[in-house]
Protein backbone atom coordinates (compact mmCIF):
# COMPACT_ATOMS: atom_id res chain seq x y z
CA UNK A 1 0.00 0.00 0.00
CA UNK A 2 1.31 3.18 -0.88
CA UNK A 3 1.20 6.40 1.53
CA UNK A 4 -0.80 9.44 -0.10
CA UNK A 5 1.49 11.90 2.31
CA UNK A 6 5.54 11.63 2.54
CA UNK A 7 6.78 12.63 6.05
CA UNK A 8 7.59 15.96 4.99
CA UNK A 9 4.08 16.44 3.07
CA UNK A 10 2.16 16.01 6.41
CA UNK A 11 5.07 17.84 8.44
CA UNK A 12 4.50 20.93 5.65
CA UNK A 13 0.86 20.80 6.48
CA UNK A 14 0.62 20.58 10.03
CA UNK A 15 2.76 23.83 10.03
CA UNK A 16 -0.14 25.49 7.74
CA UNK A 17 -3.30 24.14 9.53
CA UNK A 18 -1.75 23.74 12.69
CA UNK A 19 0.67 26.40 13.58
CA UNK A 20 -0.90 26.61 17.24
CA UNK A 21 1.13 23.70 18.22
CA UNK A 22 4.32 25.29 17.84
CA UNK A 23 3.24 28.13 19.52
CA UNK A 24 6.25 29.22 22.67
CA UNK A 25 8.81 27.07 20.81
CA UNK A 26 8.22 23.96 18.31
CA UNK A 27 8.70 20.66 20.01
CA UNK A 28 6.95 18.41 18.30
CA UNK A 29 8.34 16.61 15.24
CA UNK A 30 7.82 13.58 12.82
CA UNK A 31 10.13 10.68 13.18
CA UNK A 32 8.53 8.59 10.30
CA UNK A 33 6.00 7.09 8.83
CA UNK A 34 5.22 4.30 7.35
CA UNK A 35 2.38 1.46 6.29
CA UNK A 36 -0.22 2.39 8.93
CA UNK A 37 2.21 3.42 11.89
CA UNK A 38 4.23 6.57 12.61
CA UNK A 39 6.29 7.49 15.21
CA UNK A 40 5.83 11.40 16.50
CA UNK A 41 8.54 12.44 19.28
CA UNK A 42 7.98 15.18 22.05
CA UNK A 43 11.31 17.25 22.70
CA UNK A 44 9.51 18.60 26.14
CA UNK A 45 10.44 22.00 27.31
CA UNK A 46 8.91 23.59 30.47
CA UNK A 47 5.48 24.03 28.70
CA UNK A 48 5.41 20.06 29.16
CA UNK A 49 6.89 19.40 32.59
CA UNK A 50 5.29 19.02 35.82
CA UNK A 51 6.98 19.27 39.61
CA UNK A 52 9.39 16.69 39.77
CA UNK A 53 10.49 16.89 35.93
CA UNK A 54 7.82 14.34 34.74
CA UNK A 55 5.98 15.16 31.16
CA UNK A 56 2.49 16.10 31.85
CA UNK A 57 -0.75 13.96 31.00
CA UNK A 58 -2.12 16.57 28.71
CA UNK A 59 1.50 16.69 26.48
CA UNK A 60 1.27 13.14 26.13
CA UNK A 61 -2.79 13.03 25.17
CA UNK A 62 -1.35 15.76 22.75
CA UNK A 63 1.49 13.60 21.87
CA UNK A 64 -0.93 10.59 20.85
CA UNK A 65 -3.82 12.70 19.18
CA UNK A 66 -1.17 14.41 17.04
CA UNK A 67 0.34 11.20 15.85
CA UNK A 68 -2.95 9.36 15.12
CA UNK A 69 -3.47 12.98 13.23
CA UNK A 70 -0.18 12.26 10.95
CA UNK A 71 -1.00 9.08 10.07
CA UNK A 72 -4.70 9.60 8.89
CA UNK A 73 -3.16 12.10 6.79
CA UNK A 74 -0.53 10.37 5.49
CA UNK A 75 -3.14 7.52 4.83
CA UNK A 76 -6.40 9.59 3.59
CA UNK A 77 -4.22 12.61 1.54
CA UNK A 78 -5.10 15.99 2.69
CA UNK A 79 -8.68 16.07 2.01
CA UNK A 80 -9.65 14.21 4.87
CA UNK A 81 -10.96 16.32 7.85
CA UNK A 82 -10.40 13.91 10.45
CA UNK A 83 -12.16 14.44 13.55
CA UNK A 84 -11.10 13.12 17.27
CA UNK A 85 -14.50 11.39 18.64
CA UNK A 86 -13.22 9.45 21.04
CA UNK A 87 -9.45 9.27 23.42
CA UNK A 88 -8.72 7.02 25.83
CA UNK A 89 -5.35 6.87 27.51
CA UNK A 90 -3.79 5.30 30.46
CA UNK A 91 -0.67 6.61 32.25
CA UNK A 92 1.75 3.82 33.34
CA UNK A 93 4.67 4.89 34.35
CA UNK A 94 6.10 8.37 35.18
CA UNK A 95 8.29 9.48 32.22
CA UNK A 96 12.18 9.43 32.72
CA UNK A 97 13.84 12.82 31.35
CA UNK A 98 14.83 12.86 27.14
CA UNK A 99 12.32 13.07 24.43
CA UNK A 100 9.25 11.20 24.48
CA UNK A 101 7.67 9.11 21.63
CA UNK A 102 4.87 8.10 20.62
CA UNK A 103 4.32 5.34 17.94
CA UNK A 104 1.20 5.06 16.50
CA UNK A 105 -1.03 2.19 14.40
CA UNK A 106 -3.91 1.57 12.54
CA UNK A 107 -6.19 -0.58 14.33
CA UNK A 108 -8.68 -0.38 11.71
CA UNK A 109 -9.24 2.05 8.72
CA UNK A 110 -12.86 2.28 7.55
CA UNK A 111 -14.94 4.23 5.72
CA UNK A 112 -16.24 7.00 8.61
CA UNK A 113 -13.75 5.70 11.42
CA UNK A 114 -10.58 5.22 12.00
CA UNK A 115 -8.99 3.34 14.87
CA UNK A 116 -5.89 3.78 16.66
CA UNK A 117 -3.23 2.64 19.19
CA UNK A 118 -0.39 4.67 20.69
CA UNK A 119 2.21 3.49 22.76
CA UNK A 120 4.40 6.28 24.61
CA UNK A 121 7.86 5.57 25.72
CA UNK A 122 10.88 7.85 26.95
CA UNK A 123 13.06 7.65 24.48
CA UNK A 124 15.93 4.24 24.52
CA UNK A 125 13.83 2.58 27.06
CA UNK A 126 11.31 -0.32 26.51
CA UNK A 127 8.62 0.44 29.40
CA UNK A 128 5.52 2.32 28.19
CA UNK A 129 4.90 5.15 30.04
CA UNK A 130 1.58 5.60 28.48
CA UNK A 131 -1.41 4.21 26.20
CA UNK A 132 -4.03 5.38 24.30
CA UNK A 133 -6.16 4.37 21.47
CA UNK A 134 -8.55 7.16 19.89
CA UNK A 135 -11.23 6.93 17.20
CA UNK A 136 -11.41 9.29 14.56
CA UNK A 137 -14.45 10.39 12.25
CA UNK A 138 -13.47 10.83 8.33
CA UNK A 139 -16.43 13.13 6.89
CA UNK A 140 -17.55 12.22 3.31
CA UNK A 141 -15.32 13.00 1.06
CA UNK B 1 -19.36 17.22 54.38
CA UNK B 2 -16.78 20.02 54.44
CA UNK B 3 -13.75 20.56 52.20
CA UNK B 4 -10.56 20.28 52.93
CA UNK B 5 -9.18 23.96 50.59
CA UNK B 6 -10.83 26.98 49.53
CA UNK B 7 -11.36 28.13 45.73
CA UNK B 8 -8.49 30.59 46.65
CA UNK B 9 -6.50 28.00 48.61
CA UNK B 10 -6.56 25.54 45.66
CA UNK B 11 -6.10 28.19 43.22
CA UNK B 12 -2.68 29.51 44.93
CA UNK B 13 -1.56 25.73 45.21
CA UNK B 14 -2.15 25.44 41.37
CA UNK B 15 -0.09 28.65 40.95
CA UNK B 16 2.76 27.26 43.00
CA UNK B 17 2.50 23.64 41.70
CA UNK B 18 1.54 23.74 38.08
CA UNK B 19 2.71 27.56 37.05
CA UNK B 20 3.19 26.18 33.71
CA UNK B 21 -0.39 25.94 32.96
CA UNK B 22 -0.20 29.59 32.83
CA UNK B 23 3.07 29.96 30.70
CA UNK B 24 2.30 32.58 27.55
CA UNK B 25 -0.68 34.09 29.68
CA UNK B 26 -3.28 32.84 31.90
CA UNK B 27 -6.25 31.03 30.74
CA UNK B 28 -7.55 27.91 33.24
CA UNK B 29 -9.36 29.32 36.29
CA UNK B 30 -11.68 28.21 38.73
CA UNK B 31 -15.49 29.43 38.47
CA UNK B 32 -16.47 27.42 42.19
CA UNK B 33 -16.14 24.23 43.98
CA UNK B 34 -18.94 22.98 46.46
CA UNK B 35 -19.21 19.21 47.24
CA UNK B 36 -17.77 17.02 45.11
CA UNK B 37 -18.12 19.27 41.75
CA UNK B 38 -16.24 22.01 40.70
CA UNK B 39 -16.16 24.34 37.47
CA UNK B 40 -13.64 25.28 35.60
CA UNK B 41 -12.88 27.91 33.08
CA UNK B 42 -11.04 27.68 29.93
CA UNK B 43 -10.34 31.35 28.16
CA UNK B 44 -9.09 29.84 24.83
CA UNK B 45 -6.81 32.36 22.79
CA UNK B 46 -4.52 31.26 19.78
CA UNK B 47 -2.61 28.91 21.62
CA UNK B 48 -5.94 26.47 22.00
CA UNK B 49 -7.69 27.62 18.54
CA UNK B 50 -7.58 25.25 15.77
CA UNK B 51 -8.52 26.18 11.79
CA UNK B 52 -12.16 27.52 11.79
CA UNK B 53 -12.38 29.24 15.63
CA UNK B 54 -12.77 25.72 17.41
CA UNK B 55 -11.09 24.61 20.85
CA UNK B 56 -8.62 22.05 20.20
CA UNK B 57 -9.15 18.36 21.59
CA UNK B 58 -6.06 18.80 23.77
CA UNK B 59 -6.91 21.94 25.47
CA UNK B 60 -10.60 20.27 26.42
CA UNK B 61 -8.57 17.58 27.55
CA UNK B 62 -6.37 19.09 29.93
CA UNK B 63 -9.60 21.20 31.01
CA UNK B 64 -11.11 17.82 32.03
CA UNK B 65 -7.83 16.99 33.86
CA UNK B 66 -7.19 20.42 35.97
CA UNK B 67 -10.60 20.45 37.03
CA UNK B 68 -10.64 16.77 38.39
CA UNK B 69 -7.18 17.84 39.69
CA UNK B 70 -9.11 20.92 41.63
CA UNK B 71 -12.09 18.82 43.18
CA UNK B 72 -9.68 16.55 43.91
CA UNK B 73 -7.44 18.53 46.12
CA UNK B 74 -10.61 20.58 47.83
CA UNK B 75 -11.87 16.86 48.99
CA UNK B 76 -8.73 15.66 50.51
CA UNK B 77 -6.37 18.29 51.04
CA UNK B 78 -2.99 19.20 49.54
CA UNK B 79 -1.30 16.66 50.70
CA UNK B 80 -3.05 14.39 47.81
CA UNK B 81 -0.23 14.06 45.33
CA UNK B 82 -3.17 12.11 42.92
CA UNK B 83 -1.69 11.19 39.76
CA UNK B 84 -4.47 10.84 36.72
CA UNK B 85 -4.52 6.62 35.80
CA UNK B 86 -6.69 7.30 33.11
CA UNK B 87 -8.78 9.52 30.93
CA UNK B 88 -11.57 8.71 28.43
CA UNK B 89 -12.90 11.81 26.53
CA UNK B 90 -15.64 11.93 23.71
CA UNK B 91 -16.09 14.91 21.47
CA UNK B 92 -19.50 15.35 21.04
CA UNK B 93 -19.89 18.84 19.33
CA UNK B 94 -17.69 21.48 17.77
CA UNK B 95 -17.48 24.60 20.76
CA UNK B 96 -18.81 27.85 19.57
CA UNK B 97 -16.89 30.81 20.55
CA UNK B 98 -16.50 32.21 23.85
CA UNK B 99 -15.17 30.39 27.06
CA UNK B 100 -15.24 27.14 27.89
CA UNK B 101 -16.97 25.51 31.04
CA UNK B 102 -15.86 22.07 32.35
CA UNK B 103 -18.45 20.95 35.09
CA UNK B 104 -16.42 18.03 37.11
CA UNK B 105 -18.43 15.93 39.47
CA UNK B 106 -17.25 13.08 41.71
CA UNK B 107 -18.58 9.35 40.90
CA UNK B 108 -16.40 8.03 43.21
CA UNK B 109 -14.34 8.87 46.07
CA UNK B 110 -12.44 5.81 47.78
CA UNK B 111 -9.17 5.34 49.53
CA UNK B 112 -7.11 4.54 46.29
CA UNK B 113 -9.23 5.34 43.54
CA UNK B 114 -11.25 8.74 42.90
CA UNK B 115 -13.52 8.97 39.59
CA UNK B 116 -15.01 12.02 38.17
CA UNK B 117 -16.99 13.09 35.52
CA UNK B 118 -16.50 16.11 33.84
CA UNK B 119 -19.21 17.48 31.38
CA UNK B 120 -17.64 20.90 29.33
CA UNK B 121 -19.77 23.18 27.41
CA UNK B 122 -19.88 26.49 25.60
CA UNK B 123 -20.76 29.27 28.37
CA UNK B 124 -24.24 30.20 27.99
CA UNK B 125 -24.77 26.72 25.92
CA UNK B 126 -26.97 23.31 26.98
CA UNK B 127 -25.34 21.08 24.38
CA UNK B 128 -22.42 19.25 25.33
CA UNK B 129 -19.48 19.66 23.45
CA UNK B 130 -17.01 17.11 25.20
CA UNK B 131 -17.88 14.35 28.29
CA UNK B 132 -15.36 12.98 29.84
CA UNK B 133 -14.51 10.06 32.82
CA UNK B 134 -10.77 10.00 34.82
CA UNK B 135 -9.33 8.00 37.25
CA UNK B 136 -6.95 9.30 39.73
CA UNK B 137 -4.87 7.43 42.35
CA UNK B 138 -4.34 8.50 45.58
CA UNK B 139 -1.06 7.92 46.83
CA UNK B 140 -0.71 6.24 50.93
CA UNK B 141 -0.77 9.17 52.93
CA UNK C 1 -39.84 15.51 20.81
CA UNK C 2 -41.67 12.39 19.97
CA UNK C 3 -39.98 8.59 20.29
CA UNK C 4 -40.57 6.67 17.21
CA UNK C 5 -41.13 3.55 19.08
CA UNK C 6 -42.95 2.80 22.84
CA UNK C 7 -41.66 0.86 25.37
CA UNK C 8 -43.49 -2.28 24.39
CA UNK C 9 -42.67 -1.88 20.70
CA UNK C 10 -39.24 -1.67 21.67
CA UNK C 11 -39.47 -4.83 23.84
CA UNK C 12 -41.04 -6.86 21.61
CA UNK C 13 -38.50 -5.93 18.54
CA UNK C 14 -35.58 -7.08 21.66
CA UNK C 15 -37.33 -10.26 21.71
CA UNK C 16 -37.55 -10.98 17.85
CA UNK C 17 -33.59 -9.80 17.36
CA UNK C 18 -32.00 -10.69 20.51
CA UNK C 19 -34.25 -13.70 21.91
CA UNK C 20 -30.36 -14.83 23.13
CA UNK C 21 -30.67 -12.31 25.91
CA UNK C 22 -33.16 -14.01 27.55
CA UNK C 23 -31.85 -17.11 27.06
CA UNK C 24 -31.53 -19.53 30.30
CA UNK C 25 -34.32 -17.36 31.72
CA UNK C 26 -35.59 -13.56 31.28
CA UNK C 27 -33.53 -11.20 33.20
CA UNK C 28 -33.63 -8.20 31.29
CA UNK C 29 -36.85 -5.31 31.03
CA UNK C 30 -37.32 -2.31 29.93
CA UNK C 31 -38.31 0.11 33.14
CA UNK C 32 -39.25 3.03 31.16
CA UNK C 33 -38.27 5.32 28.29
CA UNK C 34 -38.43 9.34 28.03
CA UNK C 35 -37.13 11.65 25.35
CA UNK C 36 -33.69 10.56 25.35
CA UNK C 37 -33.31 9.05 28.39
CA UNK C 38 -34.44 5.15 29.14
CA UNK C 39 -34.32 2.89 32.60
CA UNK C 40 -33.50 -0.79 32.12
CA UNK C 41 -33.81 -3.56 34.87
CA UNK C 42 -31.15 -6.74 35.69
CA UNK C 43 -32.91 -8.87 37.68
CA UNK C 44 -29.62 -10.71 38.61
CA UNK C 45 -29.55 -14.35 38.69
CA UNK C 46 -26.95 -17.31 39.03
CA UNK C 47 -25.46 -16.49 35.92
CA UNK C 48 -24.87 -12.92 36.75
CA UNK C 49 -23.39 -13.53 39.85
CA UNK C 50 -19.92 -13.88 41.14
CA UNK C 51 -18.29 -14.80 44.57
CA UNK C 52 -19.68 -12.95 47.18
CA UNK C 53 -23.19 -12.03 45.71
CA UNK C 54 -22.23 -9.53 43.62
CA UNK C 55 -22.69 -9.34 39.75
CA UNK C 56 -20.44 -9.93 36.96
CA UNK C 57 -18.61 -6.74 35.51
CA UNK C 58 -19.74 -8.28 32.08
CA UNK C 59 -23.25 -8.32 33.02
CA UNK C 60 -22.99 -4.46 33.96
CA UNK C 61 -21.44 -3.68 30.64
CA UNK C 62 -24.09 -6.40 29.30
CA UNK C 63 -26.68 -4.11 30.64
CA UNK C 64 -25.25 -0.43 30.14
CA UNK C 65 -25.04 -1.60 25.92
CA UNK C 66 -28.57 -3.07 25.72
CA UNK C 67 -29.77 -0.01 27.61
CA UNK C 68 -28.15 2.40 24.99
CA UNK C 69 -29.79 0.06 21.99
CA UNK C 70 -33.23 0.43 23.80
CA UNK C 71 -32.88 4.35 24.00
CA UNK C 72 -31.50 4.99 19.97
CA UNK C 73 -34.06 1.96 18.81
CA UNK C 74 -36.83 4.58 20.74
CA UNK C 75 -35.51 7.82 19.10
CA UNK C 76 -34.56 6.38 15.78
CA UNK C 77 -37.14 3.46 15.10
CA UNK C 78 -36.64 0.00 14.09
CA UNK C 79 -34.79 0.84 10.57
CA UNK C 80 -31.51 1.99 12.71
CA UNK C 81 -28.88 -1.07 12.90
CA UNK C 82 -26.64 0.83 15.53
CA UNK C 83 -23.32 -1.26 15.79
CA UNK C 84 -21.32 -0.17 19.20
CA UNK C 85 -17.94 1.31 18.21
CA UNK C 86 -16.81 2.31 21.28
CA UNK C 87 -17.89 1.27 25.45
CA UNK C 88 -15.84 2.63 28.37
CA UNK C 89 -16.73 1.23 31.47
CA UNK C 90 -15.93 2.46 35.33
CA UNK C 91 -16.91 -0.05 38.12
CA UNK C 92 -16.49 1.89 41.03
CA UNK C 93 -18.81 0.37 43.84
CA UNK C 94 -19.87 -3.24 44.88
CA UNK C 95 -23.49 -3.69 44.32
CA UNK C 96 -25.57 -5.12 46.74
CA UNK C 97 -28.26 -7.54 46.59
CA UNK C 98 -31.61 -6.79 44.39
CA UNK C 99 -31.96 -5.83 40.71
CA UNK C 100 -29.29 -3.23 39.26
CA UNK C 101 -30.89 -0.56 37.39
CA UNK C 102 -29.05 1.10 34.01
CA UNK C 103 -30.12 5.09 33.29
CA UNK C 104 -29.02 5.84 30.31
CA UNK C 105 -29.34 9.50 28.87
CA UNK C 106 -27.92 10.31 25.27
CA UNK C 107 -25.07 12.98 25.08
CA UNK C 108 -25.10 13.19 21.56
CA UNK C 109 -27.20 12.16 18.69
CA UNK C 110 -25.58 12.87 15.23
CA UNK C 111 -26.52 11.43 12.05
CA UNK C 112 -24.20 9.08 12.08
CA UNK C 113 -23.12 8.56 15.89
CA UNK C 114 -24.84 8.71 18.77
CA UNK C 115 -23.27 8.79 22.32
CA UNK C 116 -24.81 7.92 25.72
CA UNK C 117 -24.33 7.88 29.41
CA UNK C 118 -25.21 5.29 31.50
CA UNK C 119 -25.60 5.18 35.56
CA UNK C 120 -25.33 2.02 36.89
CA UNK C 121 -27.52 1.64 40.58
CA UNK C 122 -28.84 -1.43 42.53
CA UNK C 123 -32.03 -0.46 43.24
CA UNK C 124 -32.76 1.41 46.07
CA UNK C 125 -29.52 2.91 46.79
CA UNK C 126 -28.25 6.66 45.83
CA UNK C 127 -24.83 5.44 45.06
CA UNK C 128 -23.32 4.41 41.10
CA UNK C 129 -21.92 0.83 40.74
CA UNK C 130 -20.84 1.73 37.54
CA UNK C 131 -20.79 4.44 35.36
CA UNK C 132 -20.52 3.91 31.21
CA UNK C 133 -20.04 5.93 28.30
CA UNK C 134 -20.82 4.45 24.92
CA UNK C 135 -20.46 5.24 20.67
CA UNK C 136 -23.30 3.62 18.41
CA UNK C 137 -22.57 4.20 14.76
CA UNK C 138 -25.62 4.45 12.90
CA UNK C 139 -25.46 3.40 9.45
CA UNK C 140 -26.73 5.25 6.24
CA UNK C 141 -30.67 4.84 6.08
CA UNK D 1 10.22 -14.41 34.73
CA UNK D 2 8.16 -17.54 36.33
CA UNK D 3 4.45 -17.39 36.51
CA UNK D 4 2.85 -17.90 39.92
CA UNK D 5 0.20 -20.70 38.13
CA UNK D 6 0.37 -23.34 35.17
CA UNK D 7 -2.54 -23.17 32.75
CA UNK D 8 -4.51 -25.98 33.97
CA UNK D 9 -4.07 -24.76 37.74
CA UNK D 10 -5.67 -21.16 36.59
CA UNK D 11 -8.22 -23.49 34.87
CA UNK D 12 -8.84 -25.29 37.63
CA UNK D 13 -9.36 -22.34 40.00
CA UNK D 14 -11.72 -20.57 37.17
CA UNK D 15 -13.74 -23.47 37.53
CA UNK D 16 -14.38 -23.32 40.97
CA UNK D 17 -14.86 -19.50 41.23
CA UNK D 18 -16.03 -18.61 38.45
CA UNK D 19 -18.59 -21.68 37.48
CA UNK D 20 -21.34 -19.38 35.86
CA UNK D 21 -18.64 -19.08 33.16
CA UNK D 22 -19.72 -22.25 31.85
CA UNK D 23 -23.55 -21.97 32.60
CA UNK D 24 -25.57 -23.60 29.69
CA UNK D 25 -22.35 -25.05 28.61
CA UNK D 26 -18.47 -24.85 28.35
CA UNK D 27 -17.31 -22.23 26.08
CA UNK D 28 -14.37 -20.20 27.78
CA UNK D 29 -11.14 -21.89 27.69
CA UNK D 30 -7.37 -21.06 27.83
CA UNK D 31 -5.21 -21.26 24.84
CA UNK D 32 -1.53 -20.54 26.63
CA UNK D 33 -0.31 -18.56 29.11
CA UNK D 34 3.27 -17.54 29.09
CA UNK D 35 5.11 -14.73 30.66
CA UNK D 36 2.66 -11.62 30.92
CA UNK D 37 0.70 -13.05 28.26
CA UNK D 38 -2.23 -15.38 27.53
CA UNK D 39 -4.74 -16.44 25.18
CA UNK D 40 -8.19 -17.42 25.44
CA UNK D 41 -10.93 -18.97 23.16
CA UNK D 42 -14.61 -18.26 22.94
CA UNK D 43 -16.36 -21.30 21.27
CA UNK D 44 -19.13 -19.13 20.59
CA UNK D 45 -22.42 -20.62 20.71
CA UNK D 46 -26.25 -19.45 20.66
CA UNK D 47 -25.94 -17.95 23.75
CA UNK D 48 -23.42 -15.48 22.11
CA UNK D 49 -24.43 -14.71 18.87
CA UNK D 50 -26.31 -11.66 17.34
CA UNK D 51 -28.57 -11.65 14.14
CA UNK D 52 -26.42 -11.95 11.11
CA UNK D 53 -24.48 -15.10 13.28
CA UNK D 54 -22.01 -12.07 14.86
CA UNK D 55 -20.85 -12.60 18.13
CA UNK D 56 -21.99 -10.19 20.71
CA UNK D 57 -20.31 -7.20 22.11
CA UNK D 58 -20.80 -8.52 25.80
CA UNK D 59 -19.13 -11.98 24.76
CA UNK D 60 -16.20 -10.42 23.50
CA UNK D 61 -16.29 -7.97 26.54
CA UNK D 62 -16.31 -10.87 28.69
CA UNK D 63 -13.32 -12.45 26.95
CA UNK D 64 -11.17 -9.30 27.35
CA UNK D 65 -12.24 -9.26 30.69
CA UNK D 66 -11.92 -12.98 31.79
CA UNK D 67 -8.49 -13.29 29.59
CA UNK D 68 -7.38 -10.38 32.00
CA UNK D 69 -7.76 -12.11 34.65
CA UNK D 70 -6.27 -15.15 33.61
CA UNK D 71 -2.86 -13.30 33.57
CA UNK D 72 -3.33 -11.85 36.52
CA UNK D 73 -3.90 -15.21 38.83
CA UNK D 74 -0.73 -16.40 36.51
CA UNK D 75 1.51 -13.46 37.66
CA UNK D 76 0.22 -13.07 40.76
CA UNK D 77 -0.80 -16.02 42.15
CA UNK D 78 -4.43 -17.39 43.58
CA UNK D 79 -3.80 -14.97 46.52
CA UNK D 80 -5.06 -12.04 44.68
CA UNK D 81 -8.13 -10.72 43.95
CA UNK D 82 -7.99 -8.28 41.39
CA UNK D 83 -11.01 -5.74 40.65
CA UNK D 84 -11.61 -4.92 37.35
CA UNK D 85 -12.13 -0.88 37.91
CA UNK D 86 -12.03 0.12 33.81
CA UNK D 87 -12.50 -1.67 30.67
CA UNK D 88 -12.78 0.31 27.16
CA UNK D 89 -13.35 -1.96 24.06
CA UNK D 90 -13.34 -0.43 20.69
CA UNK D 91 -14.92 -2.88 18.67
CA UNK D 92 -13.32 -2.81 15.14
CA UNK D 93 -14.78 -5.54 12.33
CA UNK D 94 -17.39 -7.75 12.27
CA UNK D 95 -16.70 -11.09 13.60
CA UNK D 96 -16.55 -14.08 11.05
CA UNK D 97 -17.53 -17.86 11.91
CA UNK D 98 -15.18 -19.70 14.45
CA UNK D 99 -13.55 -19.38 17.24
CA UNK D 100 -12.80 -15.86 18.88
CA UNK D 101 -9.57 -15.63 20.39
CA UNK D 102 -8.40 -12.93 22.78
CA UNK D 103 -4.76 -12.11 22.99
CA UNK D 104 -3.83 -10.18 26.38
CA UNK D 105 -0.91 -8.84 27.41
CA UNK D 106 0.37 -7.22 30.33
CA UNK D 107 1.26 -3.27 30.00
CA UNK D 108 1.70 -2.52 33.35
CA UNK D 109 2.32 -4.16 36.64
CA UNK D 110 1.81 -2.32 39.34
CA UNK D 111 1.59 -3.15 42.88
CA UNK D 112 -2.04 -1.33 43.25
CA UNK D 113 -3.13 -1.84 39.06
CA UNK D 114 -2.22 -3.56 36.85
CA UNK D 115 -3.12 -2.66 33.04
CA UNK D 116 -3.85 -5.21 29.86
CA UNK D 117 -3.85 -4.81 26.50
CA UNK D 118 -6.80 -7.26 24.55
CA UNK D 119 -6.58 -7.84 20.79
CA UNK D 120 -9.57 -10.31 19.87
CA UNK D 121 -9.23 -11.56 16.44
CA UNK D 122 -11.35 -14.71 14.63
CA UNK D 123 -9.30 -17.67 14.42
CA UNK D 124 -6.98 -17.74 11.19
CA UNK D 125 -7.35 -14.06 10.56
CA UNK D 126 -5.03 -11.18 10.66
CA UNK D 127 -7.78 -8.44 11.37
CA UNK D 128 -8.77 -7.44 14.76
CA UNK D 129 -12.66 -7.17 15.70
CA UNK D 130 -12.20 -5.56 18.71
CA UNK D 131 -9.37 -4.27 20.70
CA UNK D 132 -9.47 -3.59 24.39
CA UNK D 133 -7.76 -1.98 27.47
CA UNK D 134 -8.62 -3.03 30.80
CA UNK D 135 -7.22 -1.49 34.66
CA UNK D 136 -7.33 -4.33 37.71
CA UNK D 137 -6.68 -3.26 41.43
CA UNK D 138 -4.66 -5.43 43.01
CA UNK D 139 -5.65 -5.77 46.99
CA UNK D 140 -3.10 -5.44 49.69
CA UNK D 141 -2.33 -8.87 50.44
Amino acid sequence: MTLKMTKDEVSALLDEVFPQIHEGGRCYSIDWIESGETQMRLKADNRHLRPGGTVSGPSMMALADLAAYVIILAELGPVALAVTTNLNINFLNKPGPGDLLGHCKILKKGKRLVVVDVGIRSEGQEALVAHATATYSIPPQ
